[in-house]
C-alpha cells in the first residue's frame, strides 16, 4: 500500500532500506526559483548523522546528499528534486539471525504479518535510515519557509527523567553540545544518566522539543488540515514516537478555562498579539501569529544488548542478545527529524493557504500578471 | 482551501456551522452491502447531545439524523451516504457583539486573519457543533468494524486534577455516570471539582482514553500512513485537543528500554502474542494484534462567564463577559468524538490493508471470482 | 470505494441516486468572499432541465438549488459549501421489472458485478440525476473564474450525422434554440434526423464543444496534472462520454508537423501569441493564453423503446422493451454539464497555480502581507 | 506544483530531465511478494528505445533500468520500489539557441509563462525521456496484471493517413515491424508516406490502439474515478495525446442507440456476455468483463528540420530551424508508453476494488485470517 507520500501541494515521497542500494525522497511542488544546493542539504543531513558522540552509534554513515533533478542553474524549476543518498556501510553481515526471530519493540512481526515476509537486514524499511529522505527534504523546505520569514528552534528537552530548566535554557549550545540540550546543568546530568544506562546495557528515551519563530496568522486549514492535526500526523509518522502536545498539551488538561486561556492585547504598533501563549500559536487549527510550540515523546531504544525474551518465527520462546551498534538514545539525532518533519509540514500548508481570498486570487491573475 | 474530508478509501467530508440551516456529512466509501439504518446513526449522536447533566449545556440540541442517500432496502449500496441534521435551535440571537471582538482561546480571530471575515453565528465552522457529522460518519465505520471484530471502550481517564485509579476501572459505569468515567470514587471527586469551577464562573479540562479491542496485526501503512500517525492526526482535529499519546505515551520518554519493551511469547494456541502492552498495539506504525490504546488531551472550555480582558476587531482593548449557555467541561460529550474519529481511522485503514499482498489480490479475482 | 470527490484545491464531493431522497454536492476549497446566491446556481441547473423541448423527456424535474451552509451574509466564508435538491419526482413506479433484468446500454449489469446489487430505481447512482451536483458546482467554479476573466462558450457541434457549420456560426442562438446548436440550418436538419429517430423507437448520439475565453498562460501542473489530462478525466467521468479532444484532436493525427505547429509572433502590444490554434490553447499540459477548445463524443441514449435482446438476472435471454419517458438525445442538456465539469477543472488548477513561483510565496506573506 | 504523482493505491511519482543526472520513478503500493528483476523492466524500456528504425531519431539512448529498493530476494517486500535511469548521453551541447526563443509546439514558452524560467536542455521535463519512468513503472504494474489475468495488445493503427485494415490484421508482426503496424500492406504505405514526410523536412502524427484483455467485470469507481475516466486522464497525461475514445468513441456520436447498444446474452457456461463491444468494455465507469479498447490521437513531432517562424524571448519576430535528431512520427515509440499508462491504471484501480462489499471485507478478515 502507498504511505511513502506526505504532503498535499508540497508533496514527497520516500524510498530505501537500511541495507539496499540506497535511500532517497523525490520532493513534488516546491516553487521555482529558490537557490538551491547539495550543500543547503547536506548541513541538515550532518545533523542526524551518527557517531557524533559516544551516546550514538559509533557506526560510521557518513551520508552524502547527491540532487538528481529539479535544479537548473542554482535554482528549482518546480519540476520534481530528486535526492539520493546511496549506502556506504553495505558490509555483508549476518543477518539470518534476527531473520529468524522477532525483536521487542522493533516492526519484524508486524512486517511480517501484514507483507508476509520482510526485508531482515538491519530493519528494512522500519530503519532509522528512512528518515534520511525526510530530512533532506526539510532541509529544502526549510530553505523555503526562510523566505518568508519562518524558523526553528528545536532542542531536546529531556532524556529519561532529566529535564531542562527553562531559567537555564542557553540556545547557542544546542548544535555545539553533543546532547541537543540547550542547558549545560541538565545535560551533565543526562550524561550521567545515560552512561548509567549503558552501563546496565539499557537505553533511554526522551522528549524533543520545537519552537517555529515567524509564522505568520493564517496558517492551516479548518477541520481535517488544522495546523496542529497535520502536525501531530507528521511529527507522529516519526518511529518510536509515542506521544505529541502543541503547548501547553496534557498540563492544560488539568488547568481551568481562565488559566489557559491566552488573553488578546494590542502593541505599540496596534499590531494584535497575545499576553501569553498557552494554546501554543494556534486557535481553531489556524496559526495566530505567535511561536507554534510543539514536544515529541520518543521511547527508549528497543536495541539494547541486555539478554531479552521473545519468539522465534515459529514461535519458540528464546533468549537473544541484540548484537551490533545501537543509540542508547535516539533524541539528540531525532532532533533534526522533528524539525524537518514540521517544516514539511508547514511548507505545504503555507501553499495550501494562498488562495484562501477571492481578491487575492483575482489579485494574482488580474492585477500583477504574475504567472 | 480544502480541509473538510478525512480519509482515502473510507471518506467523509463534513459542512455546515453551527447558526445555519444544518451540518451534515458524506461518507463515500463505504462497502456495500453493510445493513444500516438511521437508529445506529442516531445512537452515536444522542452520546454527544448536551443537557445530559448539569456539567453540561442545558442549550437542548434535539439532533436528529437523517439519512439521504446510499441506502437501499436497508442496506448500504456502495455509493455515497448523506447524513445531515437540520439546525432546530437558530433563534435569532443577537450576535453583533461577538461580531466586534475576539474571545480568548476561540478561532474567531484566526478565522478572519484567513478568510478576512467569519460566520460569527456561535462559532460559525469552528462551533463543536462541526462534531455532529464525525459522529454520525463514526457510528457507520464503528458498524462495518463490528463486522471484523473491532470494537471501542472509551472513557473520561481525567477531570482537571482528578484521574481514575484502574484498581476501581469499571466499564459498565461509563454510558451511565454523567461523566463517563469509569470509577465511582473519581467521578465523586471530579464533580466536586466542577462544582467549585462552575462557582467561579470558571471550566475545566481533561484526558479521554479510547481502547481499541480486536484490531488484527497489520494495519498501518509504514512511513507516513502508520496507524499511530493517522489516529494522531485525527484526533488532534477535534477542536480544543492540545496532547495525545499511544500506549505510555509520555511516559515511555522517561523508561528505559528493558523496561519499555513487551517481550514476545507464544500462548498455549501456538499464537504469538505481548506479555506487556507499553507499545499500546502498535509496532511500526503497523497494528499488532494486541488493544490499541490512546488518549488526547483536551484544554479547558474557553467560554467562560468570568470578566476576560481582550481586543475588539479594531484592536481597542476591552473587558467582555461571554453570554451563553456553555459546557463547565467538555469531555464527557467528547468521548464519542475521539470514538468515531478513531473509528473512521480504523475503517480506512483496514480497507487500504487489502491487497497489501500479492497472493491475496490474485485469490480474490482468480480463486475466489467474487467481485 | 470513493469516487465520488473530484479536485484538489477546489474539492467537491457529489451524493445521491434517481429516486431517493436528493441529490447534492459539497464543495470544499471555494475561497472566502465570493459573493454567491441560490439564483447563481439555479440560472445553471435550468440549463439542464428536461422538459424544454419534444426532444428531451417531457418528465417534470422541478429541480430547486438549496443552498445549506459555507454562506454568510451573501459572500462565502472559505467553509464548505453544500448544496441539494430534494427530488420532487418519487412518484413509486413499479421497477420489480427493471430490477429483474439488465438493460443493455446502462450500468445496471456492472453494478450488480461490483457491488453484489443495486438500487435499480431509474438508475439509482448512475442515473443522469447525479449530474446535478456537478452543475451546481460548477455554477459556483464558473462565478470564481468569472473574478479573473475566464468565460465559456458552450453548445451542440453535431447531432448524429448533422453538423454545425462554422461560417454559420451563430452564438447568439445557443441559450434559445431547443437544441443548442449554434447553425440555424444544420439545427433544423438536426431536428428532422431527431424526429425520424423518434418515429423508429430510435435515439441519436452527438457532440458538445466547450471554448473557453480568457484563460492565462501557466495553468496546469506538468506530467500528471496536465490540463489537458485533467480536463480528459472530468469530461470522462460524465456518463454516456465516449470521445474527447483538445485542438485538432483526431484530426492532428493526419495531419503533418508543418501544418500542425502554431506559429508564434507578437501583437502591437508586444504580447506573445500564436498565428493559428491547432492545439487548442494548450503546450505541454499548460495553457497558452489562446483559447482552450475541448469536444466531447456522446453515444446515444440507451434507453430506446424498440425492442431489444437481453438477459435477466438469473441468466435467460429474454426480449425487453424499455418503458419510461427519455430523451432520444442527451446533448442538449448535457452541454451544461459539459462546461460545469470544465469549469470546475479550470477553478481547481487555477487555485492550484498559486506558488508555483518562489517570490510570488514570499510576495504574498511578506510584501502584500495579505492573508 | 505536485503534478508528478500519479494514483492511489498503485502510486508512481517521476522525476528528471532529459539532460539531467537520469530520470527515474518510485513505485508506492505495489502489493507485496510478487516475483520482479530488473530484467522485467528492462524488457519494457528496450520497447520505447529509440534508432530501432530509419524512422525513429538515430540518437543512441542505451536507457539501463536500476532498481534502487523494495525488492529483497527477487520479490517485491510492499515497499516503495525506486527505479532510477542514469543519462549516458548528455554531450554538452549548446543550447543557448533554443534558450532564446520558443519552439512552435513544444512547451519553452508555457514554462517559461508559469515558472519564469525553464531547464531549457533538450527540453528539460517535457522531454519524452519523462516517459521512461511511466513505462519502468508500467512494466511493475503489467507483471502485477498478469497475475490475475489481465494482458495488453498494443499497436499502431494509423499513420498520417494511412490506418490498418482490420481484415489484414496480423498481432504478430506489432513488435517485428519498426511501425508496429499489424498490417503489411498499410506498413507499407505508411514507410512510404514517411519517407516523404522526411524529404519535405516534415513530421506525421498517429494513433496508437489498445486493447486489453482479461479484466474481470467490476473494475473503476462511479462518478469521478470512473474506468474510463481515469483511462483518459491517464492516456492524455503523455504529452503530443490531442485526442482520446473508448470502444466506438466518435463514431458512436453519429451512431443511433439501436445500432451502438451491445445486447446481452447467456454463453454455454451460463456466463452473461454481449454480442457486440461498441462500449469498449465499460458500461457506467466499471468493466463489463469484455475487452477494453482505447484510442490515442498523437500529433505530429513538433520538431521538423524546415524552415518556422516564431518569437524571441524578447518578442522579435525571427525565423528558425529545429537542429538535431528526431523522430519522424513518435507513434511507434508511443505504443509502450500508452500500454504502460493503462496499465498503471488498471493496477491502481483493481486494488481499490477491493472491498468494494462488505462481506469480502469480513471474509479476507474473518474467514481466511490472510494479512
Amino acid at each position: 500500500m502507498s504511505g511513502s507520500t506526505f504532503g498535499t501541494k508540497f508533496k514527497i515521497t520516500t524510498w530505501g532500506e537500511s541495507h539496499g542500494a540506497g535511500v532517497g525522497v523525490v520532493i513534488d511542488g516546491c516553487p521555482a526559483g529558490l537557490p538551491l544546493c547539495e550543500e543547503d542539504i547536506q548541513r541538515y543531513l550532518d545533523r542526524r548523522k551518527p557517531g557524533q558522540s559516544r551516546f550514538s552509534t559509533p557506526r560510521k554513515e557518513d551520508d552524502t546528499a547527491l540532487i538528481q533533478s529539479g535544479i537548473f542553474e542554482g535554482r528549482t524549476t518546480g519540476t520534481p528534486i530528486s535526492i539520493a543518498v546511496y549506502n556506504k556501510n553495505q558490509r555483508s553481515a549476518d543477518y539470518s539471525e534476527i531473520a529468524s526471530y522477532y525483536r521487542p519493540g522493533h516492526a519484524d512481526y508486524t512486517f511480517d504479518q501484514k507483507y508476509g515476509f520482510r526485508d531482515y537486514r538491519g530493519g528494512g524499511r522500519s530503519s532509522a535510515r528512512e528518515t534520511i529522505g525526510r530530512v533532506a527534504a526539510g532541509a529544502v523546505a526549510a530553505k523555503l519557509l526562510d523566505t518568508i520569514g519562518i524558523h526553528f528552534l528545536t532542542y531536546v528537552k529531556s532524556i529519561g527523567p532529566v529535564t531542562i530548566d527553562p531559567a537555564h535554557f542557553d540556545a547557542s549550545c544546542i548544535e555545539t553540545h553533543p546532547l541537543r540540550m540547550p542547558d549545560a546543568v541538565a545535560a551533565a546530568e543526562a550524561q550521567a544518566y545515560l552512561d548509567r544506562c549503558m552501563q546496565s546495557q539499557n537505553s533511554s528515551g526522551g522528549v524533543v522539543e520545537c519552537i517555529i519563530k515567524g509564522v505568520p496568522a493564517g496558517i492551516g486549514e479548518p477541520v481535517f488540515q488544522k495546523l496542529d492535526s497535520a502536525l501531530a500526523g507528521a511529527i507522529f509518522s516519526i518511529g518510536a514516537v509515542k506521544g505529541f502536545e502543541i503547548g501547553d498539551g496534557f498540563a492544560a488538561a488539568r488547568a481551568t478555562g481562565i488559566e489557559n486561556n491566552d488573553a488578546f492585547y494590542s502593541d505599540k504598533h496596534g499590531q494584535i498579539r497575545k499576553k501569553t501563549n498557552h494554546a501554543g500559536g494556534i486557535l481553531g487549527g489556524i496559526s495566530d501569529g505567535s511561536d507554534i510550540i510543539l514536544r515529541a515523546a520518543f521511547k527508549p531504544t528497543p536495541s539494547v544488548s541486555a539478554v531479552q525474551q521473545t519468539v522465534s518465527k515459529n514461535g519458540e520462546t528464546i533468549s537473544i542478545q541484540v548484537k551490533g551498534r545501537h543509540d542508547p538514545v535516539i533524541v539528540p539525532r531525532a532532533v533534526v527529524v522533528v524539525e524537518a518533519m514540521a517544516a514539511l509540514t508547514l511548507a505545504d500548508l503555507t501553499l495550501l493557504n494562498l488562495g484562501a481570498q477571492a481578491d487575492c486570487v483575482s489579485d494574482f491573475y488580474i492585477t500583477s500578471q504574475k504567472k
